[in-house]
């Protein structure tokens, strides 16, 4: 997205005004310019650019003076970006001419020497994985704090009961920390995605040239270590036209934007008026000066919407590069700005969320009370038929419907029910069932490995905790 | 994409530095300063002020001198916005805050009464249909001088002969005219489609307030004909939470960018050094320092890839909106940055387009040339031997294969095989035969309605400037 | 996608087994043969042919005679595959030469002369739009029948009274009624969307031959106006490769899509034993048998997930034909399967919502009492603040706040509170308040334009009946 | 897809005749009925039954006997299946209720109790990843048989000169087999995403029964090691809501989908007649009774076109899980189709990408003829000024210009220019020029790790077989 600054009246003329708001110049500046938004890359460029100076000095291709000169030049380049007084020019395109230009203004010819044994091509690409490498390692330690304040709450609330919902309809008790836990989970794939493509990106285009890879003896293996890469490419052609790095990010982001986007549906759900599951606190709500009771829970809904933009993002990359011939094309430019904006989108909603988690206070009184509607136990009378009685599971199910027909028609809970009531369906049924007809016991049983037993809960925490080292 | 301004290493460290970059505060900010990019929305916002100020003032719900104070510091801040000094403040938030804290300052109490009658819901998507049919507006503009360019092609090269192809294999021989004619029409369509669009955008939300209505007795047959709407929305629940005027426009944009994107390829195949179907001068393409022969056609790749982005924007908002309840919700914020990114790169794709197809110039030479290979003019021979010997279609496409064997075994034409050799084939053909054999009399046979005839070329060209209005 | 029928297991074996399942003779048969979802345009297909013998008849180019037979050998074909005897074979590849052949078989040699002046390419998108055009009209049957629904039920319930949510939290009453012509109200504008695509798409490709057109004395506007098209299309490439059709058709039906989701995410959340606002009998719902008393939302989850369905298709085919050079390449065989899926889907997902609205019963006294929480008529004191005691809208917003705070404390909804306990706050409050306090007066008071009052309500129902015809 | 079998005419009537095609009852079934498509899961829900039979029998949840005659009825049921003659029934909804129900008719009642401690949610979602376990599989085989066929024409045609493309633009040269080398890159990095999701899938949902867990003493090690998974999953929400293993696995397919169609455009464009770089045989293209020469790439273009439905299939299901509440919902049905027809999908572009590369011939003499052209020596010659000369890069580059512009004029390539000629530009140039003028020696030259030099690429198809195991 190309940022509309300075004079906006002259934007809405260019915009909306003449028949044809640009001359071919200016359009093929638009086309090229790119500096607007890759400016972002400058610390990645700076550092790739040193990396290869020093490994051209070493190789004798070119001078250690040359080399020392390039170094503190482009240092200073890198102070005046961060101090501000760097002036970025359109006319220089990109990122890469701003700061090869600057350098030759500082230290003249020996910048010149700098572009040997590479291209703008492997440059650019090299920058680029260098730089996604680096908001990786950034989402990731988000992800690990939203996991610990998933599990903290797992830790708090172990056993505290709840709806379980299948169809948001009452289907069996679990605990508030259980179901905590279940996300964790998901981020902890989440974690792994992001691991794997890290992993897979980490090689080093660098020394690809144009595309052939060049005469000159550069030391690929150099380059690639002092840059923090695993290996260098083994296909130069790969090496310059190979985007599937950033549409591997781009899918591992959509998806855990989609996981966010499940927890910020059920928080936007637990904090409505009909629910009240949870509270929240004005950390990650809004309200209004008329009405100062409102907690609109507005970081939930943009979690909840940002998959719109981050799946945006990956379909546009995947569009972007289908069908297109190697090895660089002008195309390419375009992988640029919807991976930025994912990345931004991203990091805002990870962060949300662990905010979120962090702050809600789930309400136990109203949690449990929404467990006298439903008749959330008919599983485990079903299943003390079976275990206790011996009934086929057929059989089994006939008779919990009748017996939870007779509490809707009586308006309580299965639990309220009479021994002479229940016996009334099925004369062999014993005292005993009560104890598997409260939600509490029916956490309680459910201790099977990855069940809602509180027990199994802070177990399953503790597990998490050293799994993920979080 | 919130652009990343200013101190580019404060960014740099709150992205990757800290554990949390930012806390609750910041991201709450962050997810609710919208002020970046909404921002253009200035003179709609203004202008839907001025409407309603005034419908409240003939209403006698304001006073009419409330009113004119309002009107003249609106037209102030107009004016500061637009000559740069207006100053933007994030805490604001957004654009209707900052327009009416500023006016606050101008003009003071009267400032509170504009609000009478109307929420920020109903003024947000007012201001969005209005900026919205505004770019619409100028991107019809640009897609009209698109079709100009195309038809101006067609009329100067009516009967100038090439491969029309399927498979990117020589199927049959087209006009050039003819082949820009095809682009003519999508283009058509495509501005029935935003025309379709616009007008279905074209309702007015204000007074729908925050969702209900409002007790005011509002005039809301005023405020949409002051804005230039059709009419009143009829429903206020609708009226602040319908994006599908958003939609439609992202879809029609992604079929116009699609198309493009056809031509764009095209144009990047003709201008290989293998097809040197067309030329492109300096203004379309990019060369090197070094090799100053070349033409890269940039521009082209650019329109080629830009489906990426605006797909991209059209499932954003389709997933946003998916799912979501009645009427408001914060998700319907990412609204915004997709669409305004879309439309910025569908007018630089229409004009790089349009100033393309301007600047192309066939090679007619090479043209004719590769009519040479892929004996393009087999079908009319079959024609001819169903139409002249009555022959059925089966036996003529049996001795159409054998002549076009046996001219490919010879290394020629067909049409360059004597008559004796086509009549050892099939003894009943004649020297008439060739009257359809070469691809000028092909194009000339291909007479019927909408047929690459160089006649029906030109009365389709003048036929489509009427019907286009171009 | 291709069904697996038949021997399950030499599937599995062909899909897991070797290192290699087919030979490249298999392989393109795969990639050739479309009949298994082709087959469905069979009644396009005779229609089309059928109106093409007619006008070649009566132009001369073949005999009544042969037009008479193929006329009669086509409806035999119809009437066998309708009978269920047609026997489809793969080799034939698709509908149109499984067709062929047959009428070959049936007539013999007049067969052959069907195909003069018309090629595949031309005939296989004239059956698209013929068989889309059709679809359109069934869907937007359907989609009348959900505004009927949706009417009925604001006429039933047109001062019901319930929550207006923003952001799901409590924000001012609205009416059942006025909530569901909020659907009306898009399903109207997503009629117009297929009413204007379907216009956009009734033109005619017959007589555009492979590509070229041809040398055949064809009249185009006979065979248009005979498959009931406005007009034949202008340019022959056009004719054959256009597929914008397609991409409007699955844009306008992904936004209908989007919409159903919207309601069905209403349904299911209403649906929730938290919120019981709605009753919805079994036919809509599915129960277990553990369980009698569940109403599993089933259908509403089901239209929530199409979008899924539909989205995709639209973006299988925007991706299909992004850069693709004319005229025809085996790519856009794609466009058929997830053509026809989105249809099945879409028709699905609207008689479900049509069904769905007609069946589900409001509960009135869960809605009413919804609204004790909440403080949904802040809004309307602050209004009263404003006009009847001329107070400026900050201050209102400043008391009312000060009297929401202390109703929150005391418990209470604002109108609980007593006059004494309203002057506490602001002494010009008068017994006139009452007047606005309650939900039912609040709705009373939204009559302007749009708004919530059930008299508008009521009068919106039946000019939206006259509007849409239903 | 729901197939439209049998009487097709009903079908006709049932989708465009009457208002409404379906009563409620009709609509619900179409909803719930899923054995159309996961018929395709009976061999893994048998493999699943028998794993957890076998599992509650150890633990003596069951007795030994019946367990015994659950795994021979299971073994029954699933050589009825693969013999074709098990009966399907639509009324049983799906896989699972038709082989229980036929499990209960040949066993009687211990059929029952195979359904103890688990439920359909948890049956369902363990089928599914045993099915995508195997399709992954049988997915990565196919690609190792490409990167096998890519590696042969690298060992074939290692110093096959040819241009390589920027822009397809003639850049540099670089040989055929290098060019092949590229895609054997992006297929093992392609590889390796299957590999980490596969692992990552590889976790058993089985035991987590309805969402929490069961309280029979089941062993979910056993069940998880018997079926091949490396464990089971940590929490039963988790479980049995867990869709990422779909997500991720589509957006591995689309990526490779995006290579493949990387390959086949460029497949495309040398087979036209205006390249000619590659012969292609009958195997994978088709030809027209009427041209018999002509071979177009069908495969290549279905292969192209692929990504389409591919990403289609991913936009889907994440669509359809964005913002899903736990754990399960009917919105989850719809992870199926997509998931089937993108696996179908990728295979037959897997095998015809595969098949076509085995297949295809380059011809070394016109790729040779292509580099007279575009002059793709240049960066050779400013390489040679800048380490003979040891001039700086800039002044090179002019050097280079003013060269190329020269032999532009004249018609001829620069090694043709006399080294008068050379000398008129700049001086210094010596004899030794021409040893780097030639493709030849141009490629030669690029010695650096990942270059074109041919004995680079002899060295790299090595290491990449041994790398890949192929």
């Amino acid at each position: 997205m190309t940022d509309t600054k300075g004079n906006e009246k002259s934007t809405a003329n260019a915009m909306w005004g003449g028949r044809f708001s640009a001359g071919p110049a200016e359009i093929m500046e638009k086309i090229n310019a790119s500096i607007d938004f890759d400016k972002r890359l400058y610390a990645q460029d700076i550092q790739g650019s040193k990396a290869h100076a020093q490994m051209l000095a070493k190789q004798g291709i070119i001078s250690d003076d040359d080399a020392a000169q390039i170094l503190k030049g482009l240092d200073q380049i890198k102070g005046e970006i961060e101090a501000g007084t760097f002036e970025f020019s359109r006319a220089l395109e990109d990122i890469h001419m701003n700061v090869e230009a600057r350098l030759r203004e500082i230290i003249g010819d020996p910048a010149g020497r700098l572009h040997t044994g590479r291209s703008r091509n492997d440059q650019v690409i090299t920058d680029m994985r260098l730089w996604l490498r680096d908001a990786v390692d950034g989402i990731d330690t988000r992800l690990a704090a939203l996991q610990d304040a998933l599990i903290a709450q797992a830790e708090q609330h172990a056993d505290v009961v709840m709806p379980g919902y299948t169809h948001l309809q009452t289907a069996q008790p679990v605990t508030f920390g259980h179901h905590m836990l279940a996300y964790a989970e998901m981020v902890g794939r989440d974690r792994g995605r992001l691991a794997d493509c890290r992993k897979r990106m980490n090689e080093c285009p660098l020394g690809s040239a144009a595309l052939a890879g060049t005469s000159f003896p550069i030391d690929r293996e150099a380059t690639a270590k002092a840059l923090g890469f695993d290996r260098p490419m083994a296909n130069s052609m790969d090496g310059v036209s190979a985007r599937d790095f950033i549409m591997e990010f781009l899918a591992a982001a959509s998806i855990i934007s989609v996981h966010l986007s499940r927890l910020a549906e059920e928080i936007v759900i637990w904090a409505s008026d009909r629910f009240r599951f949870i509270e929240l606190t004005d950390a990650f709500t809004t309200g209004s000066s008329i009405m100062p009771q409102k907690r609109n829970p507005d970081a939930a809904e943009l979690v909840r919407a940002k998959p719109g933009r981050i799946i945006g993002s990956l379909v546009s990359i995947l569009t972007v590069m289908k069908g297109l011939p190697m090895t660089f094309a002008k195309d390419m430019q375009e992988d640029k700005e919807p991976l930025f904006d994912a990345v931004e989108s991203l990091i805002l909603a990870v962060e949300a969320s662990a905010g979120m988690v962090a702050d809600m206070k789930p309400r136990p009184d109203v949690l449990r009370a929404a467990l006298a509607a439903g008749f959330p136990t008919a599983t485990d009378l079903a299943d003390w038929l079976v275990r206790v009685l011996g009934m086929p599971f057929r059989n089994a199910h006939h008779v919990t419907g009748a017996i939870v027909a007779l509490a809707e028609k009586k308006g309580v809970d299965i639990a309220e029910l009479s021994l002479e009531e229940l016996q009334s369906v099925e004369s062999a049924i014993t005292q005993d069932i009560y104890s598997v007809l409260s939600p509490e016991s029916s956490i309680q049983s459910r201790t099977s490995f990855g069940g809602t037993a509180p027990d199994n809960v802070r177990a399953a925490a503790a597990e998490a905790r050293k799994r993920f080292s979080v």
